[in-house]
């Protein structure tokens, strides 16, 4: 299958990249690297380090003898994205380019706006290059399970059947996003949904949880070919910010009580997820919707996770509650659905201590490079 | 009050604005003019000759002896609309400050993005202003009905309680905007939820139906206060484009079955819900969402009633049904509630053979100004 993965340099997006390939797919990466670009603003840094763009697929293409192509551009930019949508033809779109961190979308009035202008527009180009060129191709998109928010009924896969003064509808499920760029996510696919009506276009939107994990079994197969690793307060998810914390002997800090409850999954399961998707795509027309995690964990329960396989590791762990940065509920029901993936095929990995203890590992490698000012968060909501 | 009326040059925020100006308010317009500009992009012009923004304002003052400022800028330009919110501390914003047409939105990628990036980028200004500046100020914001779309249950008022597995939530209204604008407007929404909820603003969503009419009190009170009045096939609603038409001797052109219902609202009726949301402002942190419209119609019913008037007016008025340029639902259930307004107050003005005789008069009188070209529509959303 010719596949376009835009976002392809980044945490999800190069791992997924070179899985495809290996399966034997033809795969073009569009990306404007400007997730590298953060790093420079904000002088945050993957733990693991990353090499150039052309220096890993080049890397890739000795190790695999598969060739990657790679297009530096921004989907912003429609007249480049209009072109390389017509040139290359792809028969799916993995989108995964977008401004991806709540927090550096609450930084200020500036962020917020480019975090919803920069996604909202290249999603929009995006449709519009499909409808012109491809109608036929098949777009995955990943949104995030941060759209629905914390209701006090269970999540669905999209949407929610309604019964209300005696009628029925299946109606999109009720959206109460927490950061700018969770809202970023929520106008895309709103914006999906009705291209998908009127340009009969085919779209798979992922919800999906908070992943973790550094590995898969094609970026393990060389050091020059790892993926990022954040951990820092802004792009860095809270399971590898704790493992962090962990071997540097710091408490693991939880904002505020801790009873967030999200869904997560491993990056591994992310790239499978991916794959359902393409080999069963969605109709042309149909917008879906599928909720991308394997389990649910609170805050503290993944604290105490960690906590536990510390101690195995000889490793001195401590909680800690800090005042909380956002404003979000910190008690709450929660309970998502996930079976439209797991009933096409999915076998999650859960979490476990063989994962933590390797994601310790991996940090304590590359102690060095941890910059520890970067870990405590100073980003407010209020 | 002191008022800040954001849009206060157009069809509504102009007659807003010398209604309030009229009951003692002070009244700061900013408007950057890009409704008239639309025009000259599209060779559309209001049927009702309008002067410019100076002169209605000065004349205005001779009239009633009332002053109103007038600050011309782009609320996209933080900076710009920061100093004066900074300077006016105004203890409301009215926001009309969008671009406001379905069929403009959609009439390529351009106009799409131009739409979402404008809409989205000012309101976000707005609350970031607000919040720096006048934490008290009641933001009012002009939203549409069209955000609901046309679901198969009753529509509630921005939000729906919800039994789900045995559990139960108050949750935002699910929204199927049927348009990029419509999407922006729902965009909005989102954001201004989430703004109330962090930042503790108090902000009201009207949700507003397709206004019609053509003359206030003060509009009235001079022919160079006159507001626009719009016929084409873009920034034209239903009524205004059937009356013109009934009079130039043309069918009533019906997009399709003509089932295609909406609540719909006198330009008078419009001024009194402000002038409510004004009065009985939102808590500060409340997001309440007011459906403003006094009745529903059908399209079909409409060019009916214009034709039923019309055959009075010894017009020969006939209907015909034309392509539906749209995808939406010609034939479906519809029914939203509009009890808050009303009882807050509100008295409307139905729609009434009266008020229909007026605004054929006014196309009569104005009938020289008439461009035929403009008013069959042109812009397919497929």
């Amino acid at each position: 299958m010719r596949i376009l993965v835009l976002g392809g340099d980044g945490y999800i997006g190069w791992p997924t990249s070179l899985y495809l390939s290996q399966k034997g797919h033809t795969i073009l990466i569009v990306d404007s690297l400007v997730r590298r670009y953060f790093d420079l603003e904000l002088g945050t840094k993957s733990l693991l380090p990353i090499i150039p763009t052309k220096k890993r697929i080049h890397r890739w293409q000795k190790i695999s003898g598969k060739k990657i192509d790679f297009r530096f551009g921004d989907i912003t930019d429609y007249s480049f994205i209009n072109h390389v949508i017509k040139d290359f033809s792809p028969e799916c779109i993995i989108h995964f380019g977008e401004q991806r961190s709540a927090p550096y979308s609450m930084i200020d009035r500036n962020h917020a706006v480019y975090t919803q202008v920069n996604n909202i527009t290249g999603t929009l180009n995006i449709l519009y290059a499909i409808r012109k060129n491809t109608p036929d191709a098949h777009l995955v998109k990943l949104g995030t399970l941060g759209e629905y928010g914390t209701p006090n009924i269970d999540i669905e896969e999209g949407f929610l059947e309604v019964t209300h003064k005696g009628r029925k509808d299946l109606l999109p499920y009720p959206k109460q996003p927490n950061s700018f760029y969770h809202l970023s996510k929520v106008h895309d696919s709103h914006n999906i949904m009705f291209a998908c009506k009127v340009w009969d276009i085919a779209a798979t939107d992922l919800h999906q949880g908070v992943v973790y994990g550094a590995e898969t079994e094609e970026t393990k197969l060389d050091p020059l070919l790892a993926t990022r690793f954040d951990y820092d307060h802004i792009f860095g998810t809270v399971l590898n910010r704790f493992c962090v914390e962990a071997v540097l002997g710091m408490p693991l800090t939880i904002y505020g009580e801790g009873g967030q409850t999200r869904g997560f999954l491993d990056i591994r399961d992310t790239i499978a997820c991916i794959e359902i998707a393409l080999n069963t795509p969605a109709k042309k027309g149909e917008y879906r919707v599928f909720n991308q995690f394997t389990e649910q964990f609170s805050v503290l329960q993944l604290a105490k996770l960690v906590q536990k396989v510390g101690h195995k590791l000889n490793l001195d762990v401590k909680i800690q509650h800090i005042i909380n940065p956002r404003i979000e509920k910190e008690k709450h029901y929660y309970k998502a659905k996930n079976t439209k993936l797991i009933s096409l095929g999915l076998k999650p990995h859960y979490l476990s201590d063989t994962l933590l203890t390797s994601l310790m590992n991996i940090v304590k490698t590359n102690i060095k490079h941890v910059d520890k000012n970067t870990i405590s968060p100073k980003i407010l909501w209020k």
